[in-house]
């Protein structure tokens, strides 16, 4: 394999997470190792920035900004949810790809690493494809990032074990909370926890628990699942009488009997005519206080649980540093068209975690949702199997600084590197 | 003043936090030093259980646990919202204070600590009164304490530190990751704390900002206040169009121009008749995206903010502690009829916490507000008198074991003290 000499170009995608500059820092600390990367440029706001040729000057940066990326939540590069889309607007598409290829070629980008989910492994399995196709030497690996953990393949997702340390932690200190205040009527906490289609992150909630069965959550529905509410409501009104009451989590996008989305209200429409999205929590919450006539809290953790750096997981966050710089060392070693993976080695009793490559062919578009054998025969509780897989993601915790009570994350200086071309038309 | 020898009851009530555990350990650790207590008891949710003379014999606990108090969320007793009612269940209050009486008596229970807020301080005055009146020689004294921050006299109630921290870190957390997520659509993000009636909660999230206008969070309603919908939607368009993006924050119990809650909804109704309660975020949530087209979510913190000790306030957690110590020792000393309050000293330059005693009969059913002049004009954010105020409470971090990334907070054992009395009927 002949030296590839040139620039490398790094970028991050979709929803931001605890540990998403993490493996921006191992992208750009490894990259220093490598003489065949002379320059390092970030693509401001994802593929997007990539478009308006908006790349930032990476060396320009002071190493302790570098190092500060480690334990600083948010994308730093900013993101995107820019889609290049084929299939739908296969035209837009194709002059986007020629817009790409022409910022590669002015700013002699032959390194290309994108931080992201199952959409963003679709786009660099694209660019590395059309890479090929062009006859243009660029090397493209993906970096996984999902707080969902639905990319396949791989362990699991950077970004998730801190989501369930934080929203495991939240529960528990909800749940004693809550069990605290349970006195002769009873009561009922419900947190929504991200997850659209995959129930991961619900799901790890389940650690909370410790192996106790009294402790919170005593539920968990999945969107993996379809449930009858009634029977749901059976089993709320059931640990209301054993214990005094009840903590539940779901993921935001779980399923009535019929598959429809709970927290889509379709009998309600704002001043706009538009259904209201109440949410998951905040329905059932709704029936538990009539049917129950239980009293019924909500807790909707958002954008909080992604960004929570100040009890992130650091395995996670190691795992995440771990894969930017196993992207950097496949690229450099002639590797192009990979999404880096986690694997988790448990030979001789110690778990290890180590990185492997998956060809990005195979990566985009699956999604992988939460093993229905890993779940109580009800449904309503992962099993022992899940809490095998999830407990040694959680281990550890990211060490940052503070300043006057607060964290103290970094902010990059994005100085500008010229642009070449003209304005995108 | 002659020595009071006989036996200590302590009890917590009304909503947990991460602290009230804090100023149990504080009375238990510092009742132990006196010879004149004899038997150290708790009482198992508040009022509710002493009237069901349902005691705990808190000697009986490891040293240990005791210890851990120090940092485990919720009240470790339990807790209760029983409220001894003398203007609207004058009868039935009688009655209640009879029984009271007979269970300290039966007990020989001559110093009495009630953990709490606003109510809480009414019954410990109450009972200090009936004390008197009934020449039954025992020294009653509150022990504050509330997340709202709104008993008045003290300084800050212990509790409001470390949900402010929390609070403070989440939104500067959130705030970051949505300011990275900004790209040409804009988008917002609206966080809900408690706080019904007093915006100290939100308010205290300000110190999030840093002192950089820029930093989230941009906006915060306190239910002090009321706001005309209009000029909140004008601010947002701003902040959007200068940042890209815009946080705010928002009291549960905001209210509009007109003075009505804006997150109680009348005009919808549930299955039951009974008017929904959206949230006050998820209102405005809808108001932004149909009015402004700004993509919108909110965070609802919920009963997560009172019991976050994994990112509590050790300012907070040893005031706390210090106010259960205080009442303790003031007790001892042959107060009776106060409830501790925390000072603040910055003579000389630097801050030092202290604590003295304010008669129960002048705190009782008094609410302490955010004051008009610590909130800018416009009514949309706390200035720099409140960033003063609030800044010192969230200083350090409450140090907590974890086990297997999860912390590990401790249990009493509440081992039962024996009945004497018939139940109460």
């Amino acid at each position: 394999m002949a030296e590839l000499v040139g620039n490398l170009l790094v970028a991050q995608s979709g929803g931001p997470t605890a540990v998403i500059n993490s493996s921006l820092a191992g992208v750009i600390q490894e990259a220093g190792h490598h003489d065949c990367i002379e320059e390092i440029y970030g693509g401001a706001n994802g593929i997007l920035g990539i478009l308006n040729e908006e790349l930032v000057d990476i060396n320009d940066e002071k190493a302790k900004t570098i190092q500060g990326l480690r334990y600083t939540p948010s994308a730093a590069l900013g993101t995107c949810r820019y889609k290049i889309d084929f299939k739908k607007k296969p035209e837009k598409a194709a002059k986007d790809m020629d817009r790409l290829f022409e910022v590669f070629q002015a700013h002699n980008i032959r390194y290309f690493f994108y931080i992201g989910g199952n959409d963003s492994q679709d786009t660099s399995h694209k660019i590395h494809e059309e890479a090929v196709k062009r006859g243009y030497e660029m090397r493209v690996i993906g970096v996984p990032k999902t707080i969902d953990n639905d990319l396949p393949f791989t362990d699991s997702c950077p970004g998730y074990g801190s989501v369930i340390k934080y929203a495991g932690a939240t529960v528990m200190e909800v749940g004693i909370d809550v069990g605290s205040m349970a006195t002769d009527d009873g009561s009922c906490c419900i947190v929504e926890v991200m997850g659209r289609s995959a129930g991961w992150i619900a799901a790890g909630t389940v650690l909370a628990k410790r192996g106790n069965p009294a402790n919170p959550p005593h539920i968990i529905l999945l969107p993996e699942i379809q449930y009858d509410i009634d029977a749901v409501m059976a089993k709320i009104k059931e640990t209301v009488s054993t214990y005094g009451f009840c903590v539940m989590v779901v993921g935001e996008g779980i399923r009535d009997k019929n598959g429809e989305e709970i927290g889509a209200d379709k009998t309600r429409l704002d001043s706009f005519g538009h259904p209201v999205l109440a949410g998951a929590a905040e329905k059932i919450k709704e029936y538990v206080q009539g049917k129950l006539n239980t009293k019924t809290r909500t807790v909707l953790l958002g954008y909080a649980q992604r960004a929570a750096e100040h009890f992130a997981s650091l395995t996670d966050a190691n795992n995440s540093f771990a894969c930017g710089e196993a992207a950097v060392r496949a690229a450099v070693n002639g590797q192009s068209g990979f999404m880096v993976k986690i694997v988790r080695n448990t030979e001789g009793g110690t778990l290890k975690w180590s990185t492997d490559l998956q060809e990005l062919g195979t990566v985009a578009n699956v999604e992988h949702f939460v093993p229905r054998d890993w779940v109580s025969e009800d449904g309503l509780l992962p099993n022992e199997k899940f809490v095998e897989y999830a407990r040694p993601l959680i281990e550890g915790e990211v060490k940052f600084p503070l300043e006057g009570g607060l964290p103290k994350y970094v902010t990059l200086e994005k100085s500008k590197v010229e642009k070449k071309l003209p304005p995108r038309s």
